[in-house]
């Protein structure tokens, strides 16, 4: 089974990192394709980088059809995932909604802790849409992503003392790591913490696994159908669809 | 005060059409600057051609930055809003959330009918998100977005009979016409029907002027913060922030 | 453009306030006509003085009709509302549906802070209502109504406390002023604290002016339909409907 | 144990109704009040209609304060029950929140069925603020109040189809009779559809009793504080508070 | 009337406070028949012990079965409500939900004290299915249930702590306390708080007793709907339904 | 790894077909064990069957604990899930969770489809609790369980003219078949209608490995802690608590 992970901004260190927690869960059979956008932001820091790293992604994805099973958008505000959906046929799986599910079979009530502020009422207003919100609370750390990749950033005491208020104040029985790129802190933090620790790359390998074992792939019925055929112009117009919706 | 109203998609005539509606409702001193989109699709059908008409959408606010004191993304999925929001400091509206608010103000509870089934759920969500998910149905009526400019395509008669069903199947007290290229249509239905109808285009005129007159702008505490300045690659190098988030 | 702006209370000086407030954002063309309630209590704080406040309320609509185009009602727990929208032909706004529909344009997470504990669950019920529930906090800063007119009561010291909690305890990223009475505060406050701070009394001219310019009012078919013929009694006797609802 | 019923309408007959319905539920030992309002409409059907109900049903509450344990207020709108919880020190129960609250000990999903489509959607209003929202339809039967008092009219026949609807297209398991005006009928149709049919009237009157029982009343901490004392005006002015709330 | 009140826990101690309390509220003609399950947990502390505690609790109300006209299950948790009611022909109330029915009455927001954080969601979740998520907040004030028992364990302490927690963090405007072993505290933390202090064990009774009085009882169609005949099997075959569902 | 599935009834044909499908989809390295319980009904068909069954499931996870890496309760109810998950320290999984988050990531709107009446609103209020309220319906075809052992018994017929409704009236993106029963068939239903078809077991075998593989499990911090030391009576002393919570 190839599953493809397109981390969809542009650093490749942490496309690397997370091929690295991805390869760490897969199952024998598996084989992770890693891919960095070649266009957009170089982190996704709140709403604009987002939209902007979405035709990068959707690039990895069309450029690539017919060599994965699967797909993984590395990136935990699930950026461009109903385009994803729409665009291929195979299933595609986002990190925020890969971990909330994966939480929600461990523990009542969770915390997400995540970065920046600016991401955070995103990630809520994801997890509400999941179904989750009345679940989950999401906090910031005031983080900034490209940090999580410097030792010297204090980011790592940061993230701690959240968690540290998320156990304390909601109530937390578990705690989903809120950015791709907190991905190889997980296992220590559950060690040290006593409760689970959900990672959104590795949490988004076994559901992707999942459904192709299962047979299963994204509803072409109604919000993800086929793009119709259209033409689209200017620096946009090599996404034009190719064939008509089914 | 100067309005830019930027269709998402590249097709001329429709941004003719919303123009022409925009003009009909607009304040003396008002303005309206119409843009079309340069790059992305020729209508917007769903997610794959929502997410693709982004960076045409962003495109046209940047170039045209300082030019405007408020923006209308004139589509009816309110399509890279929040991202506009983020990129400009004047404020933005979208159509369906300018169109649900106002309905808001006439009917306890109404129905908005949108053209294709793939469209439904993806205003649906925009909808809940709003916060008027206890209050509003969404309905589509199974017309090609481009085919609202054929008369000969029977486009209308599908609109009335779903229209019809909103009224004696929901209980429907207003009507939201959930698609641009219906703008022209709204007098007349509510002529028909005795009930409001409220078009996107026209609400979105008036929330836009009373945003600018009320000397109001979109926060930029939390989730629209300015874009942090960051490299951006690519087909996308051209969006990179110039400045840091205030 | 004729609008209406009832006090539902009866001290003249609040109506005044109010009227001032609103004529500084109308566009030109609109003429605010400022009425005082002839009966009920001098200040609404709670349910009791509010539904007693109704007949008042609906006194002056009932009286000046045919002479304004849309009506405001004066308070922030939009008092009467649902009867006013029965008893009139022309549309109706409140200050808290206004002001919340409004700070929606600006922000994802807003607080609103009004003056007594008493109305702050009655304000709560209402943005719940409206649809805001899950977006908006209400806080209460323990002022009483007319501490407001007093500039030695310390009023804006607690209201100022307040918001400082909403923005730092709730990461609210814009402000709404929960009581008419703060309708002066609204532009300074906004330049202390740098995020959008929305006063009722001017965002229900916006959205009266707004449903006038696009000709909607609201729907007579189903909740707000005209009230039957039917005698009424006593006190109240004044207030029997003189036609058949349509 | 005293309990007031008091009929917000000025219609006898129906008081009489109500009354006769209270009496055959009542304990021995508790004694029904019953009083007609003396000031406002003949019957309750819709917003403008309630709203100019509540002086007159707040009228009774205060006349006779002292001489009741607990009180009633026989409109299935719950007509003033937020004004009259923070009038009196004694429990206020409605009919709507005690039929509702009853039904939820006797089945998962159940249907309210109401008279006139202009009450419905202010039923499910209620219903939502009880938190109900989830468990209840409502539905309209399209019979004027008045009518349920002439065996000619049809309206039985009515109210039996839309019960019909609710069984079968609700999947309702029990059914709430949504009109003071019905608290004849429950008996006889919970014999003909082998449901629980619950009246208002006869609910309200046990739960009144239980909180009276139980030594409980409303809370005076925050919503129902009593009113402030201050000046009332014109028409109202009898309603003035007489004391400082606690 | 003959209500028999479960506990279903073994410890005959606490279904002797949970009668005392019983029967001090009752109405005259009451007979309060309590039963102590023999079979399952001492006491009722989170999910496993709740799921063991039903058969239990099943075997009482299936032996005196004829022998009562209404049941109370005497646990916090409404351990087992689903399947009494489903069982027996009687109607079967539990104390969360009698409790948070009640209180409903007389606040609109309150706060339910229970005993150990293990039942702190999942009474939350109790409260949610009932529909007054929106109203209530749960807490939990770390005592072992039988400390309750126990004058010197500094039980009522840490209760009173997390009482006026409740009252001054959460605004609530009446407790309920949110567990069996708590009922014989009402109504002195009443008196001492000086809000409504809800016990689940008399709001039980009294619920009970209504809907005997009304000629109420449990839908059968649906959800509760009688078991069908089918074989059980081992220790579980006593429970093997006599009768096919109606 | 070793996946202890349970089936909490007693019938082995039951078992055996549940086994089968687990087995066609389990990866490499995967062991099934198959556990029938040896107390309770004979097929799970309401709250009555349910609760009935939950100790001769807790018998089966209790005996062989140690002896297996995950468990699968075998039931669409979910039966006992919450009561295993305290027991055991490995992770435990339902099929209607497991069905409803793999459906989640292929569909927007879906709905699952059951097997009577009386199981559609347990398995609605299960599905609420799990945060898809807003996103799935649930439909009941009237087929009782062990009729789906039966090629005579219609079964299919009205599975199928269900799941054509769901399609139809509900817009479903997908089906859920909510019964273990109907394990054999999504494959070939799947086929016949082009949507997604999601079998409870085989999801609920891939939840159980992705959990394991990922090292995640359980939080025995609150609502899932550990049993608390204590003595179990009668019939269900077997069950008693070996050791303290955690």
């Amino acid at each position: 089974m190839r599953i493809l992970l397109v981390n969809p901004n542009t650093t490749a260190s942490m496309t690397e990192k997370a091929a690295v927690a991805a390869r760490a869960v897969m199952a024998s059979g598996t084989d992770i394709i890693a891919a960095t956008s070649r266009m957009g932001p170089a982190s996704i820091e709140g709403h604009y980088d987002g939209a902007l790293a979405v035709p990068g992604l959707l690039n990895e994805l069309k450029e690539r059809n017919g060599a994965y099973d699967a797909a993984i958008i590395a990136c935990f505000d699930d950026t461009g995932l109903d385009a994803a959906r729409s665009l291929v046929d195979v299933p595609v799986v986002g990190l925020c909604e890969s971990a909330v599910a994966t939480a929600g079979f461990l523990a009542q009530r969770f915390t997400v802790v995540t970065t920046l502020e600016r991401s955070r009422v995103l990630i809520d207003n994801l997890v509400r849409r999941y179904g989750m919100g009345g679940r989950v609370k999401v906090r910031a750390s005031d983080i900034p992503v490209l940090e999580l990749e410097d030792p010297a950033s204090g980011a790592i005491g940061k993230l701690r003392a959240e968690i540290e208020r998320a156990l304390f104040e909601d109530g937390a029985e578990a705690i989903v790591l809120g950015c791709a790129g907190m991905t190889d802190l997980a296992r220590e933090l559950q060690d040290i913490y006593g409760v689970p620790v959900v990672d959104g790359v590795a949490a988004a390998v076994k559901q992707a696994e999942a459904l192709v074992s299962l047979g299963l792939s994204t509803s072409k019925r109604g919000s993800y159908a086929s793009p119709l055929a259209k033409p689209f112009t200017g620096a946009m117009s090599a996404f034009a669809p190719l064939r008509a919706a089914g």
